[in-house]
């Protein structure tokens, strides 16, 4: 067999107003080229320890269970599941978009009785509707996401439900993958039983690590399971036993993304989140306004509108698939197009971590402008 | 909650000799800065087909389902289990090391019947050995590590074993882990069903992918299955809906981490595999000469000694973990214990990928001789 040729790695320079990733911060990428160390260096351990504190203050909790698993967002939501869910048990999905659909898909593959709630796309769950389908059956856990990417609802309330599940006996999951560093995450004040994010949306990393925080309920659930957990890869007792103080081996985990996000979220750190959060959001308006003005309008109400990620209505007439095409290739761009039944109806314009940035949005509609 | 102040990144320049990861490649670590693109990036897309190519040459391969999953060597080992094994199924898991126990555990957390034979540490399977234990049950699939990372010892025979597996209507699952890039690796040649390996041990690239491999009948078991795959994140069917042609959304792959291993690929690729193995296998014997002249012989016998992965006795009366945390801190070189009950008997050295140079190993038997 021959040695295949290819040439020098030579990719263009996206300006990434996706869904995630969101851009790379310089910090970070300059991060990833420090010496790799093995995964049981002293020096190591001690980067993550310092990643661990990072976590806890943007997850706002003091969970002992805060990590950064090696994997992907989805990772981190298999995680959450396979480590609560034993077969049979029953699990309600409160589903406003395709990562709430998704929650449901990896519960049932780990054989939980799962009964869905729905929500149309663009909308959010009140604490009612929750509340009333947690009295029907006893639940071991419910699933919601906080930020959905398929839309860019914020589900709001989130203290609410969770109290509402707690009551009922219910553990709480929440996908915290597009709400991390992009708007406030509270574990502890809103009592949250496991919670994970991507470092790839605002965190201003690379992907390829999830951040996970898993409290005193879901932990004591974890402990006195009665079957180990399907997945060795994503078992929480693993990743407690070598990122606590034993350190026992489990896998491989990747210094370089280690260093990465430890800078991402120490460029957080610094700023400090709510200023962040702040920023972010002021960002987010002056896009609304703009997409307004151009008779492309949120499709999400302000209410409940994420500032990291905007759905906008493509105007009539328009094909959105050809203008995003155009984008990229004209503009180096990256846009994306809606999700599942909003395939055509709206573009998802994603304003996360280092993306938001006014020269980005001020490029952006310019751009669109020319387009349209 | 106060944000945590943490002081700029500065690891230790750590000269990487141990059972990976081994020291990423100069180059690898600039391919991470490329400008970070999107996971459905035409440009990435184009990335992925040349690190397939690039993968099928080294695991001397046309199968088409050749792929780099979202996670470290174990995420690899999961993923070929979890998409075989429906519950029930029986397994062969032949042990010649910690990682051929680590296959046993994962195929029973998906619910297999494992049944293991066991060599000694230090040991390796005739075909005798397994094929005898084939003709006393019906197994769905065989459980092997091609190069136990807990020893450094080749299994010898895979072409074999494979044959004497397919004989009896049965699988083989490869553990390429600590082979792959290493000492040849012939997927068609040796009929191999599915076998995976991790981007930190010959590969020159930091950890964080699995390189995977999965051949026409391995595929036609998975296309077939009654139940889908207990994990979704490493469904097997899904990265080829990503990879292939579709390229249908599954989760946001690193494209930092495609972007390194791919040059690491390219590396090996333009030395040619064969040239890089020579070389390897030359700088070892150079390692183990060394070590006999020291009174440090090698454990395993040269018949089934890896290149990449020496044990080394330890002398009489010396403690082996003081000497590796003075050469650690001393010197800047990291080893590693053995494992299990060899655990005070050997030393681990590594000589995976950018890590065997002529000056890491006159280095490394010079800074030994003076600890002695």
């Amino acid at each position: 067999m021959n040695a295949p040729k290819f040439s020098d790695l030579n990719p263009p320079s996206r300006i990434l107003l996706g869904p995630g990733p969101g851009m790379t911060h310089p910090r970070v990428m300059r991060a990833l080229t420090a010496p790799t160390l093995g995964h049981l260096d002293p020096e190591l351990l001690k980067i993550y320890a310092e990643e661990q504190d990072l976590l806890r203050y943007l997850f706002q909790t003091k969970n002992e269970w805060t990590f950064a698993l090696s994997g992907t967002g989805t990772s981190g939501m298999e995680a959450a599941l396979t480590n609560l869910i034993e077969p049979g048990d029953d699990v309600l999905s409160c589903i406003h978009g395709y990562f709430g659909a998704r929650l449901a898909e990896i519960a049932e593959r780990q054989g939980a009785q799962v009964d869905r709630i729905e929500k149309p796309l663009g909308q959010i769950f009140s604490v009612d509707e929750i509340e009333s389908a947690l009295k029907k059956k006893k639940y071991k856990l419910i699933t919601i996401v906080h930020a959905e990417t398929s839309t860019g609802a914020e589900q709001l309330h989130i203290k609410e439900i969770s109290a509402a599940a707690h009551q009922q006996g219910a553990l709480i999951v929440l996908d915290a993958v597009t709400s991390l560093g992009g708007i406030p995450v509270k574990i502890d004040e809103w009592d949250i039983d496991i919670a994970y994010s991507g470092s790839q949306k605002n965190l201003g990393a690379p992907s390829g690590l999830a951040p996970i925080t898993a409290g005193p309920r879901a932990k004591g659930v974890i402990e006195k399971r009665a079957k180990p957990v399907s997945s060795f890869y994503l078992d929480l007792k693993q990743y407690a036993n070598y990122w606590g103080n034993a350190h026992g081996y489990h896998h491989t985990a990747s210094a370089s993304l280690h260093f990465g996000l430890r800078e991402g979220l120490r460029v957080i750190a610094e700023e400090g989140q709510e200023n962040a959060f702040a920023r972010y959001r002021a960002n987010a308006e002056i896009l609304w306004r703009g997409l307004e003005a151009m008779g492309v309008p949120p499709f999400i109400p302000i209410e409940y509108r994420l500032p990291p990620l905007t759905t906008a209505k493509v105007p009539k007439g328009c094909d959105p698939h050809k203008v995003r095409a155009r984008l990229l290739n004209e503009y180096n761009i990256e846009i994306a197009a809606g999700f599942g039944a909003l395939k055509d109806e709206v573009w998802r314009i994603g304003l996360m971590g280092y993306s938001s940035r006014r020269e980005n949005i001020t490029l952006f509609l310019a751009a669109l402008q020319e387009l349209l």
